[in-house]
């Protein structure tokens, strides 16, 4: 495609200066159309100001104490119940128990929607579904600003822990007894799984890898739940820091807040850089003197 | 970590089949404990019948026709509404609109919830908000046998798509005007930044990057809106096939379904294999010999 310049940009947009307050910005909903578009959408919502209002105000539940040793069995169960997986399990092990307990609004959650989750959403293997499920659960209660420090805790603490550590009681689920363990490096589905069949040497789609699954769905419901307690009680405190590296070519390095052109600014991503940034056998060219 | 072999694996299990039915499994929820747990978790809720129950039934809801028009411009406001971003976007857009249209079930959804996809969740770059947004949107109706296939198109077209399209009415956002385009060739947010960023040499921190997933968000509202409608007018049918690359890789070559060994089996992801597998320099070692 054709490169264009900051200032380039600017011209294209004749002048109009960027980085501007929203306090300029009147009902965008409204003016707004798709290309091409003839008619203005219709007014009627907004001009009622129903418009990104939402039923007992923005983040306004709130979360109740429960009992992890429960949320965990309840998450490891949920993970296999009709199959929802991982993503569901997280979030009915806390929302779905606080529904059994306190009722409202917890209760008349769609749970089921929360199966988008599994294997990285339908196979894709993109984020973790057990990760998606807990940063649903944590954004029914918390707001940006208090959230993003739990999920930097909860994130990292994903990439650097050796799964599965949940522990099943015998006969209750399709794989007893221990199960190799490894650590992810990356909150991406791919990754996490791809390391686990390479430290394993079981396939992805075996039964165990399912189970591992499962067990990792009740590990990070278990931390999920922590975090949220901590968060209650006032005592939350971030214990882990950001990789070596990520922090290396960020803060430390040239990916930070300096600025001077797009390759040195802020990046896109906390992931640590390591799975796909240096050069592993992983990332080399598979199409190409591959066996 | 130690290497287990698949029959070491078994062994530990004690010989428990893999793979058996679930009918098997009477109440996991029940029996399964944490580590070290000492007592049962109380049997209330699930004698009781309420456990894995919703109101009104797994994946209840049912889609409703709405204004394409309206959804994209909905999109775009919402991304930028208190700075919620693209999953809260796309979802408020579809789910929204329905329920100022339909009220109930649809009005009383936890909108902000979605908050939890921005940046592909927290600045860690995983997969991108517009589309778990999407996802989420589309398993408030369909479950996942549905929902496979649409997931598919719409991932795979957000892989291959010169983002974005949408085209704001001049006056009404942060950035007027045309923007420069990139195809992401990734579902995940930091790739699909980096890439625009590098097409544009602009950073993922100016207003121009922000303005441009605002776009986004309407651009996925509008695709994910069309495959809503198609299947409920039965219509939907797959346009879109794999990548050549990832199609190479797992159904014409050695990680589809032939089960030598954990290497040569399904993996786990559908992602376009190139930017991460095909040794480009971006994934070369970044902390050697690097500028």
């Amino acid at each position: 495609m054709e490169q264009y310049s900051r200032r380039h940009i600017l011209g294209l947009m004749g002048g109009v200066a960027a980085g501007g307050a929203m306090a300029g910005l009147v009902v965008p909903a409204l003016a707004a159309t798709a290309p091409n578009a003839v008619q203005a959408v219709t007014p009627a919502a907004t001009q009622l100001g129903e418009r990104f209002k939402q039923n007992g105000g923005d983040f306004s539940w709130k979360p109740q104490k429960i009992d992890p040793v429960e949320v965990a069995a309840v998450a490891h169960a949920g993970f296999w119940h009709q199959g929802y997986g991982c993503g569901y399990g997280v979030l009915y092990s806390i929302i779905g128990l606080m529904g059994e307990k306190y009722g409202a609004p917890y209760k008349d959650f769609p749970f089921t929607m929360m199966e988008f989750g599994k294997s990285g959403i339908s196979e894709w293997g993109g984020t973790c579904g057990a990760l998606l499920g807990a940063a649903a659960t944590l954004a029914l209660f918390f707001p940006r600003k208090e959230r993003d420090a739990l999920i930097d805790e909860l994130f990292r603490w994903y990439e650097i822990t050796a799964f599965p550590m949940y522990k099943p009681k015998p006969g209750t689920t399709k794989v007893d007894g221990p199960l190799p363990t490894s650590v992810s490096d990356s909150i991406l589905c791919h990754i996490s799984v791809t390391r686990w069949c390479s430290a394993s040497k079981l396939d992805a789609r075996s039964t165990e890898r399912s189970e591992r699954c499962a067990r990792i769905t009740a590990d990070v419901a278990s931390k999920t739940l922590e975090i949220i307690h901590a968060k209650m009680g006032g005592t939350f405190a971030p214990t882990l820091k950001k990789s070596e590296v990520y922090a290396g070519c960020t803060e430390k390095g040239c990916h930070g807040e300096n600025k001077k052109d797009w390759q040195h600014s802020g990046l896109k991503g906390r992931m640590d850089c390591t799975p796909c940034h240096t050069g592993s056998k992983a990332v080399m060219d598979k199409r190409k003197d591959h066996p």
